[in-house]
């Protein structure tokens, strides 16, 4: 799988016009610069430096401790050991390479493209003073946005299972369920039949699964309460699980029927086709080279069209190695998503489509889905959610 | 126990004449920043500022999506979400408590302490472009090597269990190793006791444990391999487990006998003595106010002027919630190191001293012993390892 990431790497770069891309970490353990999990798959402790190449060289510049290790992973052709300081060793490769653009891992918009602390950057700056090359360096966002974002089939399979699994353990959830039990009870469930199936919870365990009863619920980034599932609720579930790796992220959305009622009142129903029928039309408008904010205003178009109000978020991001898994993303032109918005949808990749409508007296409704970008158009890696779930 | 951390942070910004401390992070369950395991316990999603005043308050800007979870955690007073961009509430925030010193995680030595992303420093940056603050801004190396160095109580009891159950499990594993078991049957067994225990590793299951046998082995920080123990080799094993959420790191030292042996040969025995001595002699010089690298060089001077090479590394590290928790470090005055050197040692640290001989023909010794300062000197939290072990 690293090996394949790897192999992408090279051509990456040749069509980006970038000649080397370096990422530049220490303990790595405790400060883990998300390209490490495309790149290496194990940690490095002092100072290291790894590089690739526009021409398929891979150099690791790594402590002498390291060493054993970093070879072992057989990801690097040559690693190269130091022990007082890694400036020499880290000049000198610069200078036989002597590449014209080097792509570091920082950016201000992609949280994955971000890994190079500051502190780190410094160092990097000092360096490199006197050379060169302290002005040949640009951001990697592009390089790993492509290298993320551009699933190989192995990963695509992983996230395809990761689905199945959290869709069969939200269906269990859904018969679980009931008027009288708690937010809690219900993620307890759901976290045990994950247990069960030997999977982890996909992203921090505080809130993964999410679960939302009722008007007064908080709706997202939450952890589940003590708050009781009542008659009248709008209920969802926010869930996903880790499969070899790599992540599902889906939402559900269900009604707890009043005495006497055998379905949902019409407001309700409304809006949750409303929600659906956003996820279509977004998904109508996902396709290779179009910017991700125009599919972000189809399902918010249509949405506020029919009278709801915008959601306070993206509308999707892209799902692999993390549940979040970096630029691009389907999001509104807001600053605090600098230039996101902006991002080619390319062929490869996955994304969530996650609209939502708060529904004041009943609670959130939001389906999360999750598709694959392809030549012509998305198609849905889940099984989309078409009806309302009754308790 | 994040209460008890939180309740320390005042009176270190007062000591340290800082006003305010500001954590500024996005998506951390994807870079975590390392200051969040001591002031937040969960993670967010949008930009955040998490921010302490030398006054006792504590303030977080946060998503709107993040608010309840982290208002839940119950360690921020005043929890603000925003939607669109986290800017104005910021900068209103600042204004508020017009800060002289603002203390952020940024640092060219210390990892714990250099959580901020370069990214996110120059976002910080154009936030804050056009007020005063931005010239304000200095690294929180001293209130996060502060904080994260003083023990409290409990911190200290959870470290203690995870070095017993580190021990009793090396304990176990000297009776399993025998020759003709390879490194990887080694590290399998301790393995599978830590997990019979409820504990897991405390770092990088990749090489915790390590288990370095005879001339050959790698000698550190790498996995095992299915290198075969044989008669005549010096084997070693770094391990350590997590506790509580904290951590133990210990190295211990075997000799292999030959056929007819009882004992090791006089040239093993004595490495081992004075890799011994050269811990005692070093836990003589540890103590409140004394500048790491003299630590460092008791040992290093001493094993140097029994006629060894000096080890590659630094003697010691601290150890807490991470297996290396930070500065100071108990490091020599290489350039790697930077400023970590001349950190003084401050009663309630917890550090390891592990240095090594390597002997040609046999293999590594080493042994890594815990020990935490106290007012008048240190006192040892592992049982110190006194004899060769024989196998």
């Amino acid at each position: 799988m690293l090996r394949e990431k790897v192999n992408q790497v090279a051509a990456i770069l040749n069509e980006k016009g970038i000649d080397l891309w370096l990422t530049f970490v220490r303990e790595s353990g405790t400060i883990h610069d998300p390209a490490l999990d495309l790149i290496l798959g194990t940690s490095c402790t002092w100072q290291s430096a790894f590089m690739h190449t526009r021409g398929g060289r891979s150099i690791a510049i790594v402590g002498s401790l390291d060493e054993a290790n970093i070879r072992s992973t057989g990801l690097y052709h040559d690693v190269r050991g130091y022990v007082s300081s890694i400036r020499d060793k880290l000049c000198e490769t610069l200078s036989d390479l002597n590449p014209e653009k080097i792509a570091i891992n920082t950016s201000k918009n992609d949280t994955m493209a971000d890994g190079l602390t500051h502190g780190m950057y410094e160092l990097l700056q000092e360096y490199l003073e006197g050379t060169p090359f302290r002005d040949r360096l640009i951001s990697s966002e592009a390089v790993i946005s492509a290298l993320r974002g551009r699933k190989s089939p192995d990963e695509l399979n992983r996230i395809t299972e990761a689905i199945l699994v959290a869709e069969e353990i939200l269906g269990k959830a859904g018969n679980f369920m009931a008027p009288g039990k708690t937010e809690k009870e219900v993620a307890g469930f759901i976290l045990s039949e994950a247990e069960e199936r030997g999977v982890e919870p996909a992203w921090d365990i505080h809130y993964c699964p999410s679960v939302f009863t009722g008007p007064e619920s908080a709706g997202a980034h939450a952890g589940p309460t003590d708050r009781i599932i009542k008659a009248g609720h709008v209920l969802n579930i926010d869930f996903g699980v880790k499969f070899k790796g790599y992540c599902s992220d889906l939402q559900r959305t269900w009604y707890v029927l009043r005495k006497g009622e055998t379905s949902a009142p019409d407001e309700v129903e409304r809006a949750f086709k409303t929600v659906r029928d956003s996820i279509r039309s977004a998904a109508l408008a996902l396709k290779p080279g179009v910017e991700g904010w125009k599919v972000d205003d189809a399902a918010r178009s249509y949405i506020t069209s029919r009278g709801y109000a915008e959601y306070p978020h993206a509308l999707g991001h892209q799902v692999g190695r993390s549940a979040h898994d970096g630029a691009g993303v389907l999001c509104p032109r807001w600053e605090r998503y600098g230039t996101l918005p902006y991002y080619l949808v390319e062929a490869g990749q996955v994304y969530t489509l996650e609209p939502r409508i708060t529904l004041e007296g009943f609670g959130v409704l939001t389906m999360e889905e999750i598709v694959v970008v392809e030549k012509e158009g998305c198609r849905f890696l889940s099984r989309p959610q078409e009806k309302l779930y009754l308790v």
